[in-house]
């Protein structure tokens, strides 16, 4: 019989693509992007709650979000939430909740999902997941790919070869490629890396040891003895789990089963159409808002602020307590210049 | 030897056309709206200081304003902040005014002025109120009329006739016209009516007997026992004094001093760029903002919000901490559908 299947959430981290709303101290997974105010970590264990009960529904987090992870995940039980002690990329996170599972059950299996990303369609969503973790259960490590829907230069992808254990091999993971690349990715049927992983918590402490021998050494000393977490987890290599694991890992040992579920990694302002009804004026409005001759804008306000706007069509508008974002919608990318500027400009404070 | 000369400066009511900046409760001359953080009524009291000293200078407002004004106008003496006990109109507010300055000398002439307009024409400007004085000390009642620089539909407007007294005989007041009528008066040689009025306090006083006769009684009773102003003041009729007593003046009784002295009515976001320089980035910025491929926007947030702007021109966006407006230039008259549609909705709280 295989081990107990495990969601762990990944909930550290931050960003500013989000920004004024996403900031530093309140990454997007936090944030009300969604209908009725829910957020995308809400949505990711709301769509994973039926293949796991909530004991075994874990979220590993900084310190600081613990109060943010338990307002908008309270399922998930006190118990469940992993502190990491310093945030140090996803490998180490990995390794985390991976010796937690490990404690818990020899045997588990896990779903490690970011807690930032969105799916519309639950049940291929729900259905590739267990797909995974079944494929997981025979002792490989397997990751969900998105057929893409365009020649994307912001995600990963991956090559996949022939079928076998009921999925197709991995050939090999490639980084984010430029356009020309990408193009050709598409047309040779790679998938994007949805940076969702399942495997068994042995296996990829085992895949952890080979490849990130010091943070292997680092995670098993925590995990014999779980107080050294707070000093040898701030030493773990910062590595992220695709650069450190997955690309080293050989065809045999990895495997993808494709996911078409409406996945989106809200990766911009513009993505918020595609997550979100658009209002009885033809707007996405999340808050509050008054608009006259104005259609198609992203209107994000929050605390109460509302959101006004006249004659003027796709705009991203986002109001916060410290700062006001103005863009076109197809601009939405040039966040980064923005924050560039008032980085150099010495207001970081705004960040 | 004439009296002296007082300036009286209309600093009640409130109003919604710099929405959501200014407000019911937060009218347009108490906002930082010039640069360095000054306002319209801070910028009235400085360009009549070289004209009467301190004690001469006085603001009628509302008692919930008295803190407005004592932040932006520091060198009024307390003393010499009249309160409205009720806002009634232009005609009352005046009245008020003037019976005040009876109380303290009974010879005083006054310098009736708005305290939300802008001259950026320093010297014409005091060189046309100290002429209107001296034509006032003279026992008339005088206005200033502006040189019209279009056909505005939005100002009443006043036919000059012959000269006389050193000034020209006003033939008739009118009101804001449409725009046909607006382009005969431009033709005609009318002049703008600019809200600011000059007239010793008992002439005015007379005059608002002859014509207001029920204002009349209620000044005459507060003048003669101030306690009763919080309860009489109250029940006066609510006129604008260009209604109620300068339309109803003959041609010999009111006269007109031209004044071209960069004057502004501050009416909607678009008159901003008209006082304010352009930053480097060729912005309106009154706040702080930044901006990328963005030019000659007005950009008004409070309270150290920063404004960023990426890819967008010749826009007004304000932002408080209740609500954000976004529009091109040319729609900031419609910020009037703006709080129409607020107030359909049920959501005066904005207002």
């Amino acid at each position: 019989m295989p081990g107990k299947s495990y969601v762990m959430i990944m909930a550290g981290g931050g960003g500013t693509r989000l920004w004024p709303a996403s900031r530093k101290r309140r990454p997007k997974q936090f944030l009300p992007l969604l209908p009725n105010g829910q957020t995308l970590l809400g949505a990711t264990v709301e769509r994973l709650a039926a293949l796991v009960p909530p004991e075994r529904m874990m979220v590993v987090t900084a310190a600081s979000q613990v109060p943010d992870v338990e307002r908008t995940a309270p399922s998930v039980p006190k118990a469940n939430i992993v502190i990491e002690p310093q945030a140090r990329n996803t490998a180490a996170c990995i390794g985390l909740g991976a010796i937690e599972v490990l404690r818990r059950d020899p045997e588990g299996i896990l779903a490690v999902v970011p807690s930032d990303q969105y799916a519309w369609k639950l049940e291929p969503y729900q259905a590739a997941v267990r797909h995974a973790l079944e494929v997981a259960a025979q002792g490989v490590v397997v990751t969900v790919g998105i057929p893409p829907t365009g020649p994307e230069t912001g995600f990963g992808y991956l090559e996949p070869g022939d079928e076998k254990l009921g999925a197709r091999i991995v050939k090999r993971f490639v980084e984010k490629p430029d356009r020309a690349t990408a193009e050709r990715y598409l047309a040779s049927g790679y998938l994007w890396n949805s940076g969702m992983f399942f495997f068994s918590a042995a296996r990829i402490l085992q895949a952890i040891r080979q490849h990130l021998p010091a943070l292997g050494e680092i995670l098993d000393e925590i995990f014999a003895d779980p107080d050294k977490a707070s000093t040898l987890y701030p030493q773990a290599p910062s590595t992220s789990i695709d650069y450190g694991v997955m690309e080293k890992l050989s065809p045999g040992e990895v495997f993808v089963v494709p996911g078409d579920f409406g996945w989106n990694d809200v990766g911009s302002w513009s993505a918020i159409p595609a997550i979100t009804p658009p209002d009885a004026d033809g707007n996405f409005t999340l808050g509050d808002s008054v608009t006259i001759d104005a259609r198609g804008n992203v209107l994000y306000g929050d605390k109460g602020r509302i959101i006004s706007v006249v004659g003027l069509n796709d705009l991203v508008i986002v109001a916060t307590d410290e700062a006001v974002l103005v863009m076109p919608k197809d601009r939405a990318q040039d966040v980064k210049d923005i924050v560039r500027a008032l980085e150099k400009s010495k207001r970081e404070t705004y960040l």
